[in-house]
């Protein structure tokens, strides 16, 4: 099966908005085993985007439009749709009756033209739309499929995981089953080098390296009948990776360095304490975008100041005066004493030269020290990391998290 | 002039990297008064895209292609419009040099396949690469023009801001010139309706608005003979915005609400204090990334947890008991005892219901409060923000920077 990608919407011709449907949309159908051909990105101009889909069918079975399903009149995929496969639009009292309670219970003003939307080619299957109004649409005929969804991510992307995907699961035969395997620690070169016989053996499963920030994945793919039998295809060659890489691995598919953490510290139920510098927040902001944090994050102070770090008894002058603010002696007094002051579990303390100055011979642009503290127990990582501000920043943040998850993976 | 932008890499048909490149160039050719047609995504297959490029070229007479030019075998971009356009590859000598001299300069290993970039179609003209290795290449020829750039952005954009934006305005022999007016506190439907009667009047100069998050923008846009022209003929229209929307325009172009909040600090010689609550760290963290920051941010206390805001002296016991943690009274208390205990000359606090749990009917989920103290003086704002955490957490992030730079615009 080939499919296309059509992204229908003025405002993407414009760069107004960067399109993020493709490459969501790419990546759902290389997992379901459907090859995309090309995407595609067209104004709301009926004749334009007729010609074009008069073209796709040429070369493709499947195409996916996302955008053009409202309620406007520059809202046009459906009808053209419609007119390509010569269909007539049906009204659909029910999506009338779907439309109203959606106004109704969103405190909104319903407007007639919303109406616009109960119109549907006749045959065609219908796609609840849980998080907005327009309805997707799935059009079969003449051994060609159209998968019609609103544009909005946040309805684009639900429609597709909930009816999407069942759809064409049941159309092809086979079943695909993806694991990715998350690595932190290892860079991308050497991860790559450590599996690079299973990278060249593969077949089915196949393996797929994603180097992202301060982490490496690899997503293992196995297309069998049933997805019993692609799991138990993935598992040795999962072990494998489990072998080489031990502890470098922090979670798999949906795992985050961070959910991995704050899943650590709810699990031993320890509570934690912050003192950024250089990452100015990103750590603490990134562990407060879980809900429930408030029960074991603490507090977090970002001492950007020296001054600041003596007055809330965090480092002593005479620490700071002989090794200066981004040294292993600092940051294993911040970690520490943040952890007593707050009566915290667990201080973790982050300090480094993030630039585009500051730095010097002895002490780079690059420079980190990350610090922890537990029960007497200190320990304090250097790491020289290599990018512009926001790089470090951010690498300090991810560092930070993955040796909060060794350490509370390997102490209990 | 009609253009498309063709992006090829596989990568990109199997969604492992979002299409920021076509956004962004549809935008600068929105600037330039060029009509971008199309968007396409193909992967590196050389007789797809030799149909492409013939497809495309019977509908524009431009085409900007990004990706495929670098040293692998996969890097067919520039192979196949020389192909399209009958053009012999020329040997660059002076390219070699600038090659050996890049991986030299930057302690990189040269291997011989870098070479493949020193072939250029005869006649082109060649783009100088500042931040990588594969040269950008513009051929001219039957009344067609091809601007072929590097893929990964960071190479891409300096390219195009240096040397495609130059060649386009020689070629039209319109210049454009745009400024963009960026409004803050005040809604889109509201500042839409505020400037309607602009809007429905506009030609040249165009009006263009923009709903981003907490933010409108509206980019008024130019065409004329010279810059100077186009400058007088924005002007009067200008001012109209000034006049309708006052100091709910935090600034223009590339300002942002941070970067208009840490001018004036630095401008000033303020220093600043912040308790963050519910945003967690990210209005610090968004200061953070201003290099020099340092020198006005004294230190931020993210005091998630009750007991926090009362270990620092942040807040008493009572006022918590009495009105709660989200509550005006808390939040003039955090601003005021943070700017005192931190000897800043100002507080800023925020505190507030991210959700998905702990709303109530009193105070619902999205009720904020921020405080600020200056000199004395205490004020503060009461917000009732939509969506979810994330976005609540961002809203109360711009709008804690809004209420900084307006206090800081109006006090001296």
């Amino acid at each position: 099966m080939k499919a296309q990608i059509i992204s229908v919407g003025t405002e993407l011709l414009l760069g107004d908005i960067i399109n993020t449907n493709a490459a969501y949309l790419s990546q759902q159908f290389a997992s379901l085993g459907i090859n995309v051909f090309q995407q595609l990105v067209v104004g709301d101009n009926e004749s334009r985007l007729f010609k074009i889909i008069n073209k796709a069918y040429q070369e493709t079975d499947v195409i996916i439009a996302t955008g053009g399903l409202g309620p406007t009149k520059d809202d046009i995929t459906k009808e053209v749709f419609a007119k390509y496969f010569k269909l007539d639009l049906v009204y659909h009292k029910d999506i009338e009756q779907d439309l109203i309670h959606y106004f109704a219970s969103n405190q909104k003003n319903f407007t007639k033209n919303n109406l616009k939307q109960a119109y549907i080619p006749e045959n065609a299957i219908i796609l609840e739309n849980n998080n907005g109004t327009a309805p997707g649409i799935i059009i079969e005929k003449d051994k060609k499929i159209a998968v019609l969804l609103p544009g909005p991510p946040d309805e684009m992307v639900p429609m597709f995981q909930e009816s999407v995907i069942p759809y064409f699961k049941n159309k092809t035969n086979q079943t695909f089953y993806s694991t990715t395997i998350k690595i932190c620690g290892v860079g991308e070169a050497k991860a790559e080098e450590m599996v690079a016989d299973l990278i060249a053996d593969q077949s089915n499963p196949t393996i797929a390296p994603y180097a992202k920030l301060s982490e490496v994945h690899f997503r293992i793919t196995a297309a069998s009948k049933s997805i019993e039998e692609a799991k138990r295809m993935i598992k040795p060659l999962k072990e494998k990776f489990y072998q080489r890489f031990g502890n470098s691995i922090f979670g798999e598919d949906d795992d985050t360095l961070d959910s991995v953490a704050v899943d650590l510290l709810k699990h031993k139920s320890l509570t934690l304490s912050i003192v950024e510098s250089c990452s100015g927040g990103l750590l603490t902001s990134t562990l407060v975008s879980h809900p429930g944090i408030s029960s074991y994050l603490k507090e977090s102070i970002i001492a950007y100041n020296n001054q600041a770090k003596i007055d809330h008894h965090l480092v002593s002058r005479e620490t700071l005066q002989k090794y200066g603010a981004v040294s292993k002696e600092t940051v294993l007094e911040l970690a520490k004493n943040i952890a007593i002051t707050s009566k915290s579990d667990i201080g973790l303390a982050m300090t480094g030269i993030a630039g585009p100055s500051g730095g010097s011979k002895e002490k780079p642009i690059g420079l980190v020290y990350i610090g922890l503290y537990y029960k007497d127990k200190l320990e304090y990582i250097e790491l020289f990391l290599k990018g512009n501000r926001q790089k470090i920043r951010e690498r300090t943040m991810k560092m930070a998290l993955n040796q909060l998850r060794l350490f509370l993976q390997d102490n209990d």
